[in-house]
């Protein structure tokens, strides 16, 4: 059987997704349970490559192995056995062979978590990245007038990675949220895809923006101009959250993984 | 200067708060530190002893060195440098030379959490009880209904651990709270001071009346017998926070440590 299944881990001690040898990569584990769990080798296949340290509340793949007869709503509890603490499978069903969970994909939504108080929180370790000086009512204000500047159908080259070999640039920004609760402060990104780091020069831009290395009005210019350097560096990856996978495309209103709940892991 | 101090920390990877030779304690941990930080041989007192794997968003210590210097207000930077990542100090003042976090307490506040969901949340991994089993309202209110009868001031012999020699099992329950929130299951308890395992126990008996094992008329008797065995198993540590400590006597209103903040840490 093929599974469409959702996973979440916590990235802090993966280097990324993607299967490396001699490193602990999320897809090494999970191919690792499940072909433990199915008796006999199995494909994983996922939805994206997450940097090393990069967490996910919702992360999708599928699980190809033709021996594996293990009803879909059973695996969840029947993974749970074979994975590590750090790796939760919550949701899974059965899935058409054609379906491939990252070109199949519509879209994606990121959220970047900043603890913005001047002490450290141990339970934010790794989960956060920690930014002791005060970001302002002001400051947040002028981080969410520049947000405002990256929505819509562009190249994104000023946003990706300098040594990314990538020519196709052009992304569409849906959605991109600055907000504030409590002492931790949120960037949400939808997009149609990502370049390569790029919702953490996204969020290295704006805290430029809110301590006045950047204006607002310097984002236009920035994103027309392409050039890496002139935007923000790289926040940590302590911080990024894969918090959603788009499959159903409400323009056509079909997929083959559409009606998945969402998710329900997370610290929140 | 003597300092009394705000800490927090992920208790996962410590032994506890006490200090003993050839594990990792938190005691320990902040001994090293502070002695470091100041320079010279540093005593460190905490409020409480806390077991292997229980966490505190609020721990309250002394920290007593006649050659440190440095103001109160900066020492939460200063000592940022010298703890490890699970160990947070979020504040501190000047404090009596007579004060002691422990003896001076009129009382502290426990969380525990329970993640109520059929699959592990990653996140969580020893910072919740996961139980699978789904907590119906009614269940959920038949634990409110339970959670009552420990209100009060009385013996709570049969809700301490049969191993420990403490003679005085009187104790005062001043709070005793069950709330739901999506997927987790929160017990919040407060008292004048707590027997050893005394809030798992409570857990334990409280879950144990969820899943039908024991009514909640049952509770009154199980105190009055002072059986431990009659009591509900001892829930596991990971769940368990302290969550506030209490100097300021509303009986007195005197205290060397009124005003101090709430905690400002946790992972909420």
């Amino acid at each position: 059987m093929k599974y469409f299944a959702k996973i979440a881990f916590v990235g802090r001690d993966f280097a990324g997704f993607q299967y490396q040898p001699a490193v602990r990569t999320v897809q090494g584990e999970l191919t690792r349970a499940m072909s433990a769990l199915f008796g006999s080798p199995t494909a994983v296949t996922g939805c994206s490559r997450t940097d090393a340290g990069v967490h996910a509340r919702e992360f999708c793949v599928t699980l190809d192995n033709p021996n594996a007869t293990i009803p879909p709503e059973r695996l969840p509890m029947a993974a749970a056995q074979f994975l590590p603490q750090d790796i939760s499978l919550f949701y899974a069903k059965k899935c058409a062979d054609d379906f491939h969970p990252r070109y199949s994909a519509w879209g994606k939504e990121y959220i970047y978590r900043i603890w913005n108080a001047p002490a450290r929180d141990p339970f934010l370790a790794g989960l956060a990245w920690h930014i002791p000086r005060p970001i302002s009512d002001e400051a947040l204000a002028h981080m969410q007038e520049a947000a405002a500047h990256f929505i819509g159908k562009r190249d994104c080259r000023a946003l990706m990675a300098s040594h990314s070999s990538v020519t196709d640039t052009v992304r569409q920004i849906r959605t991109l949220r600055v907000a504030r609760e409590g002492d931790t402060v949120t960037v949400t990104v939808s997009a149609d895809g990502f370049l390569y780091h790029m919702v953490r020069i996204i969020v290295g831009t704006l805290l430029d923006v809110a301590f006045g290395k950047l204006s607002p009005a310097d984002i236009p210019a920035i994103l027309a101009a392409g050039d890496r350097s002139a935007a923000g560096p790289t926040a940590p990856p302590d911080g990024l959250y894969l918090n959603r996978v788009f499959y159903e495309d409400p323009r056509t209103a079909e997929s083959e993984c559409d009606k998945v709940p969402t998710a329900s892991a997370g610290c929140n």
